[in-house]
């Protein structure tokens, strides 16, 4: 333990992150600044000749930042027998759900492959990947211990989760503590070590079980409260409330309450999916988590009442759906990013086509509507001016990027819907959604 | 209207507080503080004598503050027809369920009732009690202008929710910011004007039934969170971890998580009953609840699931419950209050007595177990000292008090049940509930 903890501290510890998304990337960026030779693993050829180039694939990492880390000796490879020379290996992979809303492991056990021959006396390897309590245990640890190696004595295995905030700029991966969990004392040690080392305040739990659940919690718990908000969306445009307004009055309450505001669903890789994976190992132990259904099926609903406050609206006017043209406004998943997984605007824009509208879409963020695993749209962004806006028979206001002329959107709009609650005042031409 | 705002401006206003307790007596006290003569009415004879005699009926309010406000002029009294002299009446009644869920307005009616005929021109009459959208609407508006007055000419009505948090040491009346709907542009100006002279931050919003919601909205979200983590404890225990230690590790996230911690249900006058008041009146507009429903469910299923885990540990030992002697500790529904309304520890003493078991409690702030309407206790509080506690065969920790003695508690209990997550490190005599 001595060698790996000496290599932590002088920093001569080579340092393998495995996965280079909107997690590993920050996470070398980080290691790579206080001085640890990183080394970048990903299957991706694009993003190693990217990243080797010198360029972010990132639309909020600038690109010098990629070429500093590359100068400070940082490269990305495919060569999996580079792990051999890590002593410290950091996995940073996607956990996605399959259709059938079951916990997708296959990147983490396809990196578990791709290492296991090269696991070795004296590593740290930690997972960072969201995922259901127990995986360290039952998914990592067999293949290290196949490799012969002893955990806690001259191997250690911890779990650590992610808790990157794209787009957040109040917090920085160094800035945003960290929570540890080992496989036995010695690890959660080793584990701590190394991440005091990067990040400022590192918060040890009792095991990688424990670490595994309090990342879920962390996504559970907003899962639920958008869900709850969404939900009283529904039944205070019922009663004619306006639940922004409302939102916004009780969030003066100095105690006890916190804002969640509603949209027109959830997106981004962790709120839609994380929540299942407790559902799903919690059937094991012959347990139900009805808050994670309700509010994955009522979020989930969302683009489809969105969808149906455009038919109503349009109704109104004396207009069908079908044939009618409508912009939609943002797809990215959130204000200010560009990252489209998960995305409830796609959702939503599927849906109108399903019902016969004629789509466009207008995002800074996304110049070109991208190649998608489920979903197709061969669309650019839309400029937006007066005639543009005007043109349309609905404009859906469905992400509220900072960089929209809102003034724009309202004055020319023929009929907007509102998602996102951005027009409090209303307006003759405004719809609530 | 210039009058009513000219006796508000100079504090002339003769002000009339309607429900003498954990909302009426702090409204009162402020007001009086600030200057205007104030009248509180009650229907309880105690209550008013007590009041009249310089005593408060509540724990953390001191004695000395009701003497100070008699001493500035304030009178008790159950002679509603002094509501004539007032110019301003405010309500703040209790709103409970009845035994099937649905709400029971027969305080705020009764109120209505008893100054009806006293209503005159040019007052403000302003409900604080929580209820559903709607309620200023359609139940006081028809007692106002039944009594042929037109509202927003020559009476002004507003909704504005009490936000009171008994126990609470870093807000007070004053400074917790105080949401105001009128009826009518007027009846707002009203409104607000008056409470501004009392309260630091006045918010205004769009209508009555905005205010209502508000408030309905606060404490939905409060009921919805502490639901989700009492459901969370019960997955976690099953998978052998610590919810305590989950959310504590969970509220270093710097963004994104509020805590709330599970316990042996939820209590008070606010939390367990205010949120059917939504689910009720949602009906009328034919829609759902559905979260306030499942957080309903779980949190009323708490004491039943601490009762369990009582037998369980008992039966670890070879013991039933029947016949066992068990020791509850803290009956007030929340930390360092009195305050027994919908306490869950004694639906949790209640479901002890029912299995069979000798139970008696210890709570520093109830000395005699107070008659209730739907329970009864013929108990005082137990005095502890080592040998009381060990002479238990289980000792319940359902309120977490600070006054209790918590080292004196685990050394000396021979079956420690910790539904607080007080202990939490644990320890050979302590289950967590």
């Amino acid at each position: 333990m001595n060698s790996i903890l000496s290599k932590i501290a002088d920093k001569s510890a080579t340092v393998g992150v495995l996965g280079l998304g909107y997690v590993g990337i920050p996470l070398a960026l980080r290691l790579s600044q206080v001085g640890y030779p990183t080394i970048g693993f990903d299957v991706l050829e694009d993003r190693i000749e990217g990243l080797n180039a010198g360029l972010s694939p990132i639309k909020h990492i600038e690109h010098a930042k990629i070429a500093e880390m590359r100068q400070a000796g940082f490269v990305a490879t495919n060569d999996f027998s580079r792990a051999a020379e890590c002593d410290v290996l950091i996995i940073c992979v996607p956990t996605p759900l399959d259709k059938a809303h079951i916990p997708d492991l296959s990147f983490v056990t396809a990196t578990m492959e791709s290492i296991a021959p090269y696991l070795r006396a004296g590593q740290l390897l930690s997972l960072e990947s969201t995922t259901w309590p127990g995986t360290t245990e039952e998914v990592l640890l067999p293949y290290v211990t196949a490799a012969g190696l002893e955990v806690g004595k001259d191997f250690y295995l911890a779990y650590s989760p992610e808790r990157e905030d794209p787009g957040n700029i109040h917090f920085s991966t160094r800035t945003i503590p960290k929570v540890v969990g080992g496989h036995t004392p010695a690890c959660l040690e080793v584990g701590t070590e190394l991440y005091a080392t990067i990040i400022d305040q590192v918060v040890a739990v009792s095991s990688t079980r424990a670490a595994e659940m309090v990342k879920l919690l962390e996504n559970i718990h907003r899962s639920v409260n958008i869900g709850l908000v969404n939900e009283l969306k529904i039944v205070t445009q019922k009663m004619g409330l306006d639940i922004f307004e409302i939102v916004d009055a009780a969030a003066t309450k100095p105690f006890g309450f916190t804002p969640y505001y509603p949209g027109p669903g959830i997106g981004g890789h962790c709120i839609p999916i994380d929540p299942f994976y407790l559902t799903w190992k919690a059937k094991e132990y012959g347990v139900h988590t009805r808050f994670i259904e309700l509010a994955g099926e009522i979020n989930q609903a969302m683009p489809d009442y969105v969808v149906g406050k455009t038919v109503e609206a349009l109704n109104k006017q004396g207009k069908a759906l079908k044939g009618a043209t409508v912009l939609a406004l943002g797809i990215a998943y959130k204000r200010d990013v560009d990252d489209m997984r998960e995305s409830p605007s796609v959702f939503v824009m599927e849906k109108l086509r399903d019902w016969g509208a004629e789509v466009a879409y207008s995002d800074p963020n996304v110049p070109v509507f991208p190649p998608m695993r489920e979903h197709s749209f061969e669309l650019t962004s839309v400029e937006l001016s007066p005639e543009v806006i005007a043109g349309f028979d609905a404009v859906l206001l469905l992400t509220d990027h900072t960089d929209f002329d809102y003034d724009l959107i309202r004055d020319n709009a023929r009929l907007l819907i509102d998602t996102r609650g951005k027009y409090r005042d209303g307006g003759d031409n405004i719809w609530k959604a």
